[in-house]
Parts: structure tokens; sequence; C-alpha cells
């Protein structure tokens, strides 16, 4: 997409302020682990490793941007405290941030907020006020109060402050995997992927590293904009991937990403969910939906990993209530949790012998209900709702046949 | 428990064994990392680290006393292949250790075990039997195979060179947190155990490092076997910690722990399932039930923290089905998810009236199902099912008061 670089041209922080940066973070953010993966080496065919920001404190990269900002403001900004909205990191890199040097934080976040991210930063000491049913408004309120009370509006990614703070995550990549040759980001408002791709290409002029950014399928409003050489905002649809759904891309981000990002690619919902599981059984990590963009990236093939890759893990801040439903909505994509529904005459035995149907072809039955109501069901016919686990596609077919050949009309069910 | 240590009596692997097998592992083997948790730090009062095992190859500490006691077979022994019994962790281990050295493995599994594990076991090369339902038929059939067939037989945890494999934990210990004090450990046949808290004993001679062992209640022969003086198995009742569910301690374990470890407590499925969570939530790593036990000890208070404490993550091998319902029990026994059925007049509005009780009270509604049927209903009374989240005990009975206050009459379900 970019073409030649000219180094000299790219707006924002320069080598010397990522420096300073890292500097000015290093007694509050952790240098995260760099995990190679073997699994996901054996798919792409060449050597994966993973970023694990999802370790980093506050589980999201967030604190970095956020403790670069609020560490430059002058005594007399610090005095009337800084203000953010988001539902999310953000939120948390804020308070944590503003705690440890000091400074009053008042966060806004919207009314229906997971009560663990509003746990969380309430915990990190900042106020937090609970406005608004959607964003805009939360957002509106925040810049509101923060222009009554004189407060500093911290923004979650468009300030040069807050991307030399995530770049910072680019001299640590150089640092960790001296050769890489690819890295694999997800992008919401680009804040990440600005500063790590800038910190990479002033740090190693010398090299041609590929930077490809990955966002959500139903909030991408950067492939759009990129090709139209200028900002085009996208009306959000439906993601789970909430820490990426950002309507309209940052203008010192989108400045920066158009000189120094070689594509921006999207997935689908299900694409994340199945890295999500993946990387909970082989790499033991919990991520949450955002933070698997770039591994479900690399998964559907719509990154191809040349050379050593790093993919980065955004953040690891998912509520357990919706990690439950993320992997049975990964295990269904992945036709490993097949969910069926099966007329039946209301005699006695019928359970039994669907039982032994799905037993006989080795799939593990984990759920049963009896329903009287169905679609698709005779009147006099009852129904029984199976979920099983199958080993994939070929097994879950294996199962329908034999129940077909039994005699039996299994509908297969929703995820 | 243990009286005062003379370490010239401690049966099995001496230090040199243990330095020997670390050097023997160390080309497949990693060295975990040692990850200090600030969440349990502040609970504890004191500086908690995880040893995350959960990350080691095969996902979990099984491999290295596979891979020790493997590596010293003779070649002739190498020539008829290793034979194994197991429905989790060890066949992964002894798999893998075979593939590295090249020899044929044959591992024995019961009927009904989890896909993922059979399906990670082939992956490594082995050829897996499956055969019986309980495990003591699986057991039974491996080692007629092994006698049989001239194969190998490996056991799990009873034999030294199985023993200074996972004593190299205890030499990594000492390394990443040279002022260790206490060392908590989860417990099955007391492989693990005994090897560190040997390695322990004998690595640093002039130290006193508590050792404490965690057994999972249904499933918890030590701490009778060690008051007795003397190998008292149990039997197993439903644990959700399948991994260190073992009826009878190991001879050359007990023998080991008898002299070794200060003392073996307990914790209940539901304190294991809350430790789950809070690994999940706060550490961002994956562990199975049995992997949690040292942090569910921890959180309990059945093991007090004294100096700087590592906890060991013994393995993370979960089926991410099994998952799904642990999260779940976890947020139960946490007061954070709360189930109730609630009796209704069957007429309209009643549903609304009802989420605008539990909203006004800020829980949030997570499923909700109509059902005609119920305990405690009246005829021509149905019922709705709310499943929904909240921050902890007390938020839960001020949403149970509320609704009590308008009316209804909630019954509390089980988790």
């Amino acid at each position: 997409m970019r073409a030649e670089l000219d180094r000299a041209t790219i707006p924002g922080p320069t080598l010397a302020d990522f420096q300073a940066a890292r500097e000015r973070i290093a007694a509050v953010v952790e240098t995260t682990p760099m995990e190679k993966s073997r699994y996901l080496s054996g798919i792409a065919g060449t050597t994966v490793y993973l970023k694990a920001e999802n370790l980093q404190r506050t589980g999201s990269y967030k604190i970095r941007g956020a403790y670069n900002r609020l560490s430059q403001l002058t005594p007399e900004e610090r005095a009337h405290g800084v203000v953010a909205s988001s539902a999310g990191n953000h939120a948390q890199g804020v308070a944590l941030a503003a705690r440890e040097l000091g400074i009053k934080a008042t966060i806004f976040m919207p009314m229906g907020v997971a009560l663990p991210k509003l746990q969380a930063t309430r915990g990190y000491g900042a106020d937090v006020v609970l406005h608004g049913d959607i964003f805009d408004e939360t957002n509106a309120a925040a810049r509101e109060f923060a222009a009554t009370t004189g407060g500093v509006f911290i923004p979650p990614f468009d300030h040069p402050d807050v991307v030399a703070g995530q770049g910072t995550v680019g001299l640590e990549i150089l640092e960790q995997v001296p050769d890489v040759a690819t890295v694999i980001v997800p992008i919401g408002g680009g804040g990440l992927i600005s500063g790590i791709a800038s910190a990479l290409a002033q740090a190693a002029p010398d090299r041609d590293i590929r930077v490809i950014g990955v966002q959500a399928k139903n909030a991408a409003p950067y492939p759009g904009s990129l090709d139209a050489g200028e900002i085009r905002p996208v009306v959000l649809g439906p993601t789970i991937a909430d820490g990426i759904a950002v309507a309209k891309p940052g203008e010192l981000n989108f400045e920066i990403i158009s000189r120094t990002v070689d594509a921006v690619v999207t997935v689908s919902d299900d694409d994340i969910a199945r890295a999500l599981v993946i990387l909970l059984e082989r790499a033991k990590l919990v991520v949450e939906p955002a933070g698997a963009a770039g591994v479900a990236a690399l998964l559907t093939g719509a990154v191809t990993a040349l050379g050593p890759t790093v993919v980065l893990l955004s953040g690891g801040n998912i509520d357990p209530m919706v990690m439950e439903r993320v992997i049975s909505r990964g295990l269904a994509a992945d036709h490993r949790y097949l969910k069926v529904q099966i007329p039946l005459p209301d005699r006695p035995g019928q359970l039994a012998r669907i039982a032994e149907i799905i037993s006989d072809a080795n799939a593990n039955v984990v759920e049963v209900l009896h329903t009287r109501h169905g679609s698709g069901f005779e009147i006099n016919e009852v129904g029984i709702d199976i979920h099983m686990e199958t080993r994939g596609p070929e097994h879950a077919e294996l199962v329908l046949a034999r129940l077909r050949e039994a005699g039996y009309r299994p509908h297969i069910g929703e995820s």
C-alpha cells in the first residue's frame, strides 16, 4: 500500500521522542514477555512470536501512552486533574498513570460498562462517572467536564505523547526479536500501530520491516480511508472486538499510518473467536477479542507471515462472562461444538438411542435439553436439543450423517 | 508436621541427580517464567510469584520427569518402546519425550477422555489405545500390554528418575527467587512436590524453605497418610481437579514428602474454580483446575504466605468446554453470577418490571429464560429464570431484597 518511505516526512514523534518515552515510563511499565508460539509457527511456516501486552500492567498497552502523556503535564495542569472517557482499557491506563503520578483522574464511562472494568478503574483510585447510553454521549460529557473544571482531557490515541508511549512497544520488539521481518497489530483508532510502525521505521532505517494492521470487519474505517487518502469514518456495526471498535481514525495516527504501515486487513468475529480459543488452548494466554485480531489474521491467511513474525496481543481484559460466550462461539466456528435440535415422536427410549448413536460416533454429549416446541416440529412431536463436542467439521458431518441414517432429522442450531 | 530434617535420610534422588536431570532435559524443556502477581501479593501481604508450568511444553511440568526417565533407557529398552496410562498430562509428557528421543510410545487412555487431550497425545506421534471406563482398567491394560510386548512402563510419579525430573522446578525456583521462603504446590500422587521439596532441601541446606502441598478435598489421601505415618489410600470423590485426583500416594514420593514437606492442606472445588477465574482475570493465565489448587489455598487462607512465596501453576491443559463451566462455577462461588427463578402471574409486563428493578440495582442481566414449570410455582403461574452479573455477595443480596420489596419471590438457583 505505502509507496517508498521517506523517513524524514513521518509526522509525530521522532526516534528521540520514543527513546525518551521509554525512559520516562520505565519505572511503571513492564517490558512484556515475547513468547514463541510453536503452534502458530507450524501453521505460518515461519517463526511466530507473541508480544504479550495482555500481561502489561492494567492488562493492556494503554498505560504506556497514558503515562507518557501524564508525566509531561506541567504542575499547573496536574493540579487541575485529568479527564478521560473510555469503556475499556484507556480508562484503566489513565487511572493507574494518574495514581502513580499523584494526579486526580475523572473517568467517564458509558452506563452499560462491564462491571469488572468499572471496578478496576475505581480500584486504581479514579473517580468514575457513568454517563450516556452510547459512547458519543459519554465522550461529550467528559470533554464538557474537562472544559468546566480546567482538567486536561487525555485522548485515547490522537496525541503525539500518546503515540510516543505506545511506540515503546516497537523498541522492545527490536530488542527481543532483532531479525523481525513482519509485525501484525490490531487497530482501532491507530495509536498503537502508528507508534510501533514509526518507531521501527526510524530505529531500523536500513531495514524494511513490514507492519500490518488488523481491524474487525464491522468496525474498519482504515482500509477505506487509506485507499481514499483521507479519513473516511464508518458507521460501526456490532463486533465482539469492542476494544478496537472506533468509527474514525485519529488524524495524527492516520498521517503516520499512511506513510509507515504496509496494509490494513480485516477479520470477522468468528475468526476472532477462533483465534481467542487457540490462544487459550495453545498459548495458555487470556486475551480480549480485540487482542486476538492479529492472530486471527494470521490464521485466516489475511496476512502472510514473511520471515520472523511478531503478533501483538494488545490486551487481556475480558469479562469472564463474555469469555464463556466467546469460547462457545469460537468452538462452534471451528465446528468443534455442534448444537442440534432433533424432533422426536413422544415415545420412551428415543433419548437413549440418540445418545448411543452419538457415542458410537465418538462425540461427547455436553448438554441435553428436552423442548416441547420448536421450528420444524410436527404436532405431537417433542424435540431435544443436544450440544456435543466434536473434533472438527468432518467429524461433525459424520455425526449428523449417522443420525440421519437412523431416521432422525437433526437441525443444526445457532451458536 | 515434619520433625527436624536430617537431609542425609532423604530417599530418592540426590542433589547431583537433580542437577544431572536438569542438564539432560535442557534441550527439550523450557525454563518457565516466574511472574510476580501484584493482585495476590496484595491479598497475601507478601510478594507472591507464580511459577508458570502451564506455559511448559505439553502444557504441564510432566515433560520434565518423562524426558528424564526416557533419556536414561538403554538402547535395548528403547527398542521395545514405552508404555504409559493417563487421562491427562502424563500422556502428553511421555508422548513428546518419546518423539524427541525417537522411541515408540503407546499410551492407554480411558474411553471418556477429553478430545483435546486425545488429539494432543496423538499429535505428538504416540499410538493411543482407548480402553476401560474407569482408570484402573486403563492402567491394568497398559501394564499388561507392557508385559506382553516388553515395552517399558513409565509410571507417572513413583520412580526416582521421574522425581529427579520434576525436581528441576525446585532448582529453577531457587535461581528465579533466591530469597524464596514458602513454596505452595498442588499434589496428586506426589511426583512434583517430592522433587521440589527434596531439591530445595538439598540445594539450600542452610535455609528452611517451607514447602506446602495442596490436594482437592474429595481426593486427598496425603493428610491422613502423613498423620498415620503410612500410606492410607482413599476412595476418590468427584472433583474438577482431575489432574490431582489420585487415590494412593506413591511409595517413594510418600517417603520423601514425610521428610521434606511441612504440611498438606485441602481446598474445595468452589475454591479452585474461584482461583481459576482470578488467574484468568488478573494474571491473564490459563490454568487447569488442578493447576489452580495452590492459588486456591492462598486465597482461602489454608496456607499462610510467610516471606517471598512461590505458587506452582502446575498445568494449563483445560478443555475450553470445561473452562466455560468452571468459569460459571467460579463466578457463582464468588457471588458474581446470580441465578434466580421467579414465579410470576401470567400477565404481560412482568418481565419489563423485573428487568427495571434489576437495572436500577445496577446488576447486568446476562440471560433470561421463560419456563412454564418449576418448583415453588402455584398453578397458573409461569416463571422466569434470570441470570445476572453482580459485584459480589452484598450486591447480590441487595438485588434480591429489591425484588422481594416489589412483591416477587426469587428462588436462588443452583450454579
